[in-house]
């Protein structure tokens, strides 16, 4: 257990971050939230980020506001059109360039600004492996370059990044969440869900969804 | 020469960065220069580099908001004050949390969704060293994680960091900027410029800039 330990929890709205969350504080961490207005196509996923946060009392949630939309480059951050087609091989239009990069390193200034020294990300590289920011090779790369980065890194108090999620299948992230009390219900997975928020049923994110449920129900 | 090739210039306003865009013109790069607002204690330094992207006639200049100040950890984002009793051993209270790479995560998304494959920063190890993200180890190591984190990297278009200045002194800097045109007069360095934007003539960056500029005239 980490009781007494501060951790950082990157919390997009989704079902991956919403059960990294429930996974620290099960480990005992005082958990700070971080979610970011990068302008992507809506704002349902940092409403339900919101709640989620609110559902299992965080000690404090910053929702951080970037410009990731003042060069585009992705589906998300652009008009560039979400399939909707089904999946396909090799990475994805809705890949946003260097997200992963940019979120966990405004992670790290929170943490190191505020004395925490673990960071928590729900990147899982199973279901899902198009996007290079998923993988194991960059949290480790990223974790070295942190404690480069860093006052505390250089000073030998060094930071964490964890990622629990990384070898899960989806199914199983969603049976380990139900287990540490996430309610899905407030999650939000859709890429290009309708004006009332309704998700679209058939991007990516919708059918990794859909199936992972399916199995489970 | 890189001729027809792109490049992303982090550009604070500052001397050392003012001469990074003064090589990467010198080297043939077109180049696109990028600013933060990030909740620095004044603007002038963005007025500056504005200037300074004018001067040079870069592609493109983008000014991009990030909200730093939410967590504060720094004499420049938020009211711890700006010492001016000369420099000492030591990381100052000036050093921001995970400053640097936070600015080129995002000097990462804008290169990779414009194509370009070069980022420049004027960090700089002699003159002062106390920032851990200004040392040759935190650049090589940000550049290899740059190259597990984006779509481009992964498929063999590799990033570079360029860091000309690494290993030159602030006299050294100035000479070079001075044969390629650089106006340092459009540059600001003060950590605490008054209300008119005259610098402080205290805080270490007036006082490492007063102490180059007086070995060179």
């Amino acid at each position: 257990m980490n009781t007494g330990s501060t951790a950082i929890i990157l919390l997009s709205g989704g079902i991956d971050s919403a059960t990294v969350l429930a996974i620290a504080i099960e480990q005992g961490y005082e958990c700070h939230a971080l979610s970011f207005n990068y302008g992507q196509r809506h704002q349902n996923e940092l409403l339900a980020a919101k709640e989620i946060a609110n559902h299992h009392n965080v000690a404090s949630h910053v929702i951080s506001s970037l410009e990731l939309t003042a060069w585009g480059g992705s589906a998300l951050t652009s008009d560039i059109e979400v399939p909707k087609d089904g999946l396909t091989e090799g990475i994805p239009v809705t890949y946003v360039p260097a997200r992963n990069i940019i979120f966990l390193s405004h992670a790290l200034g929170f943490a190191e600004a505020i004395g925490a020294r673990d960071i928590f990300i729900g990147v899982n590289a199973v279901d899902y492996s198009g996007y290079p920011d998923c993988r194991g090779e960059f949290i480790t790369a990223f974790e070295q370059t942190a404690n480069l980065a860093t006052k505390a890194g250089v000073e030998g108090d060094e930071f964490t990044i964890h990622a629990p999620l990384l070898q899960m299948s989806k199914v199983e992230i969603i049976t380990r969440g139900l287990e540490l009390g996430v309610d899905y219900s407030m999650t939000q997975s859709c890429y290009d869900p309708d004006e009332s928020g309704n998700p679209c049923g058939e991007c990516d994110a919708c059918r990794l969804r859909t199936a992972a449920f399916a199995q489970i129900n």
